[in-house]
């Protein structure tokens, strides 16, 4: 049989970063990687995990799961379908992962299944990603120096972008579809009074464009072409929390998994780390810190059988 | 005058986190750090830091100094003597921050001062400091090849302590006061098959004996006498809580400061990252995070007046 001590579910930072530390502690540990090294894989540049300088984006997911690796931690680079827990014949809570009509135990089970991005779905949104469309103003605003820029989006997480990029670009121009925002007053305020920023209600990108190598300019909806250097992308992101509803963990209502500051969910022996949580933050270096926490929980749930 | 957006307090990884992450805000940041690079700095090899796969304690020290200078934060290298909040006379809450006379004055304050090495307490420690006894075994290991070192502690910083030394020692005793050891299963493992490490459990030291120039023998609580060149002392470590204490920060009942996940203190523009802070898991990994979290806390107080 299959028996783990952990399984990890998500083979990004955080997934990775758990695996790790699990397998320090000596515990056998199998990771579900179905997008090796996870979404900070799409960045170009990551300037912001303390101790590291400067990373490719794919060779840091890369870095990730090699000190996973060689602390000891195997890899499958395969989804998940099914994640429940039962109870074996000697009475003992168990994790059953299944992969098809392949079953896995586990003792603990880490869910690091991240986030992904929702995209515009316009023409040049792929060809020019990471060569001026970027989903992360905090990861690669500040390679836009004195440059233009745009954010797509109506919600608060667009007034926070741009908000962010006011203080590296020349101009900001926040393309918003409806014909009001939908953010919080203050940041909203800030913005309407920042004369850096220019918020553009009714706007819809009907193409990005590029001479190849970055992107140039963009096509609007209406017809009108507008010079720019960068393109945020602030719609919003999608939870991958399905297993999460599966198992029953408690979500929030952005679907997020609820978890303490130790990355614990509700359920005693499932932890999560990383973007698929509550956490106020999403950044590389929270995600690792929380899978350290979960592999710490994991760690005691199996020694001790405390949660 | 010398107003600063943020004044970081301790230059280890969680202060250089923070001012890393800050600087990435454009904010204007100071960092006094008495202890460059911090606690690390006295470690031999650190492999769990996740996405490093093995560094020096005195590099990584460096390297996350580096980090934060080269993303544009400052850095004093000395010692804070108080932090006290005031009203200025705008009616705006400030920090002054006093070293010796001079003044500095932040919108926002982040504690990372971190903890100190505890003594043992018992007769002689004191006299044969650096004379056989010392708190770094990293640092001080080299100087006593071909003698006899004990660890005295029964966590995985002895254990680890013990690790370092029989690379250089002829002998080490590691010194349990319990029946058990509460260190990393790896690492315990290894020094119970290692001929030249001896783990003595509910052995208690009575004190510290010397000829005067160096040590020479323990006495041990049970009467007896053990010949010794040299102690090191891992029994843990004390808060250093000194300016939490002195502006009123909630400290629990190790001294440490109590934090929210977000790293938020019970006074508004004063945040805590860290070793000095109440988390559950004194980890470097831990400690970047609550940083990070300090940083965009401070961020946000500065810029929406919002904790």
């Amino acid at each position: 049989m299959n028996l783990y001590d952990v399984i990890v579910i998500g083979g990004g930072v955080s997934g990775s970063s758990a695996a790790m530390y699990s397998a320090r502690f000596n515990l056998n540990v199998l990771v579900f990687a179905e997008e090796p090294g996870g979404l900070i894989t799409t960045t170009h540049l990551v300037e912001n995990y303390p101790g590291i300088k400067s990373i490719g984006g794919f060779e840091m997911g890369q870095t990730f799961m090699e000190h996973a690796q060689e602390t000891g931690a195997k890899f499958k680079y395969s989804r998940v379908d099914s994640v429940e827990k039962f109870e074996n014949e000697d009475g003992v809570m168990r994790f059953r992962v299944m992969k098809g009509d392949e079953e896995f135990i586990a003792k603990t089970v880490v869910l690091a299944t991240g986030t992904k991005h929702k995209h515009l779905g316009v023409p040049g949104e792929e060809e020019y990603a990471n060569k001026g469309v970027s989903y992360c103003a905090l990861c690669d605003g500040a390679f836009f120096r004195g440059k233009t820029a745009c954010v797509v989006g109506g919600g608060d997480t667009a007034a926070i972008d741009a908000k962010i990029l006011r203080q590296f670009v020349e101009k900001v121009y926040v393309l918003v579809r409806k014909d009001h925002m939908r953010a919080e007053p203050t940041n909203l305020k800030k913005l309407e009074d920042d004369d850096k920023v220019e918020i553009m209600y009714e706007t819809e990108v009907e193409s990005i464009q590029g001479d190849g190598e970055k992107v140039t300019h963009l096509i609007l909806k209406d017809g009108s072409e507008m010079k720019m250097d960068a393109v945020f992308v602030a719609i919003g992101w999608n939870v991958k929390n399905e297993l999460a509803l599966q198992i029953g963990a408690d979500v929030n209502d952005r679907g997020e998994v609820v978890v303490t500051r130790e990355a614990r969910t509700n359920i005693p022996g499932f932890y999560a780390a990383g973007d698929v949580t509550d956490a106020e933050f999403k950044q590389a270096i929270i995600g690792a810190a929380e899978g350290v926490y979960a592999s710490v929980q994991a760690y005691n749930y199996i020694t001790d059988g405390k949660d």
